[in-house]
């Protein structure tokens, strides 16, 4: 994302997951075709009350850990709620579509209903990525209070009502860290030359801080590190990256995340396919939604947490912190990346002054509360246990 | 909360929530109770599929802000999504039962359903004040991370199960402020003699740390503020606080919050009148509670932001931070009063065994995430705008 090469739209997590899901399920994808045609709601008449049968698809390899998760629990939740009245079938990258396709798929009904990430659309949509996740900008406590009291989910509605889209909060990550290194990084000199695994903006802003930012699909990434051929990578946490065994192949584990610190997955839903339900399913579907936005969160939390002693206790993990210097240096190439995003869409600057206004907000806020306490918990409680 | 007296269990905002209810309400209350007899579930056959009516008494005055819209917001979503087969109607403070009667009356099936919060029913489940908040506890995020994946959830079920009661998690303030004061903390000797109307569990606490830990109903503490009688008191956070006019009467307003550092409120369920439901209405009672659970953090998370920048630039109120010394008193205040609450009660110590499982790892886990995130962004930003 942010240049012009198609391949850099593509983030290496989808990439890789567009690859596993194309191997592993041609012959899925094969029988599913043969019964599907055209993806149209199935809108069924029934003595019960009318039926109806929505296709989702996905960015992500069916049931993928974490981010596959919210369209499976969006799925269980309608289905329960709505006493089988509304079936949603997930399908997994690669499926029914490419995980890339995911957007113009819904955007045409072809499917009715989507999950992925907004900044995947940047190239369609350049105010598209306020609404995942920017360098140094909200997390994700931040960002749903942005989105659900802040006036950004009315921004979001506004910038996809042109595709005939409803976009909806679907999950988040939380704070994402900054990734696997093989070199230690003890100033701003060190960034220079090295060759990041590190996609879309976030590179671009790396790039700028004077890295080198390369784009390697997920399915390469262990072997690119072993080899030597990148001297650092990002993917998402302690969760999902423990799964891929990067600790086997990087000498170093980073923080502080900078580069997405919140990030907000998407559900998006065709309009018509959306206003072709009853009152009664339209709210389940919303309601659905926003559960399963806090659902995912809850799990990475709790996950996160797990994994990361699994990584220090049983694989001897060493953690490094990125140095001040490093820090500020992205905050630059931030700014940067930033007034290039903004000067040529007005939506995206509409969008921006939104998101600022909220930002500059809540940080004062935060520097009294959520922050103050997670601090003075440390000073109060040191060592100690709870 | 914490001792024996009747009075210092009922939290002085409960107690000014009743005042404010039993006043405005009382010709409501007499036009309800003549049509309520008692509140056993409605249940109506009909055509189009039975339909239930729920009464929800809640620990707050009708429609108060912030806390008292998580039950509307699940009566809504309720509504909307059963078409109407399920109707829940809200009752504030005093309406049809006092706030404090509200666990008994949803318990003895007087009424369906409830919304309040946990720790009010110390006295009947001492474990319940893990499912609230405890001082230096876990925040917001890091609460919905243990109840929904941590365990916590079916141990507030074990808890609850003997009174026959369904307990969900209720939305949430986020970190409380430390508290509006007239005299400047400058040492845990400023500590010693200063009168704070704190209420409950941090009450106690704030004992152990040398201060005087008084109770008076929410609806004198303007004027015990005005007028000398108290030196300090706590109440929610900036939204909150600025409706009550506290910055007209008191001195400083101090952080960092430490008493409750992530407070959830909870509904509570009948376990019959859920059972009665079909599976698909039951579907539809945990989802609308986990989607308010979600909305009540976003809304305090976007007004207090909002309210405190009121606070500050129209309102000249003077922050002040607590010394880490003070906060050190108040964290060997915690871990005396934690002793007493387990000691006695085995469910209490199961519960805590669990909270501070999770806690160390979650604690751990933020340090590199969140918590890292959160300062790197002052660090890289400082008085920069994004």
């Amino acid at each position: 994302m942010g240049n012009t090469s198609l391949e850099r739209r593509y983030t290496p997590l989808i990439i890789l997951l567009l690859v596993a899901a194309l191997v592993a399920t041609i012959g899925l994808w094969a029988t599913e075709r043969a019964g599907s045609e055209r993806g149209e709601t199935q809108h069924i008449a029934a003595a019960g009350g009318d039926s109806y049968e929505w296709k989702m698809v996905t960015t992500w390899p069916k049931n993928f850990p974490g981010l596959g998760m919210a369209a499976e629990n969006f799925s269980k939740l309608v289905e329960e709620m709505s006493d089988g009245r509304l079936t949603v079938h997930v399908y997994g990258a690669g499926e029914l579509v490419p995980a890339m396709q995911v957007f113009d798929a819904v955007s045409q009904g072809v499917v009715d209903a989507g999950h992925g990430a907004a900044y995947y659309w940047k190239g369609k949509v350049p105010s598209a990525v306020f609404f995942t996740s920017i360098p140094f900008g909200l997390n994700a406590q931040e960002m749903n209070g942005w989105l659900h009291y802040g006036g950004g989910l009315e921004l979001w509605q506004e910038a996809y009502a042109p595709y005939n889209l409803v976009p909806m909060a679907g999950g988040s990550t939380g704070v994402q860290m900054a990734g696997w290194f093989n070199k230690e990084i003890n100033s701003i000199e060190d960034l220079k030359g090295l060759k990041m695994r590190i996609p879309g903006l976030a590179g671009e802003v790396f790039a700028n801080a004077g890295g080198t930012a390369v784009t390697i699909p997920g399915g390469e990434l262990y072997t690119s590190m072993q080899t030597g051929v990148i001297d650092a990578l990002e993917w998402v946490g302690p969760y999902n990256d423990l799964a891929f065994g990067f600790h086997e192949v990087a000498r170093y584990y980073y923080y502080p995340g900078w580069h997405e610190p919140g990030s907000i997955l998407e559900f998006v839903v065709n309009k018509d396919s959306l206003e072709a339900l009853p009152e009664d399913l339209q709210a389940i579907v919303v309601t659905a939604s926003r559960a399963a936005n806090q659902d995912m969160l809850d799990e990475y939390t709790a996950r996160n947490n797990a994994a990361l002693q699994s990584l220090i206790d049983e694989h001897g993990v060493q953690l490094r912190r990125l140095p001040d210097d490093v820090l500020l240096a992205l905050w630059k190439g931030t700014q940067v990346a930033m007034e290039k995003l903004v000067a040529d869409d007005p939506m995206a600057a509409k969008v921006y002054a939104s998101y600022r206004k909220f930002y500059q907000g809540v940080r004062n806020y935060h520097h009294i509360s959520e922050q103050a306490y997670i601090n003075a918990r440390d000073v109060a409680i040191g060592d100690d246990e709870l």
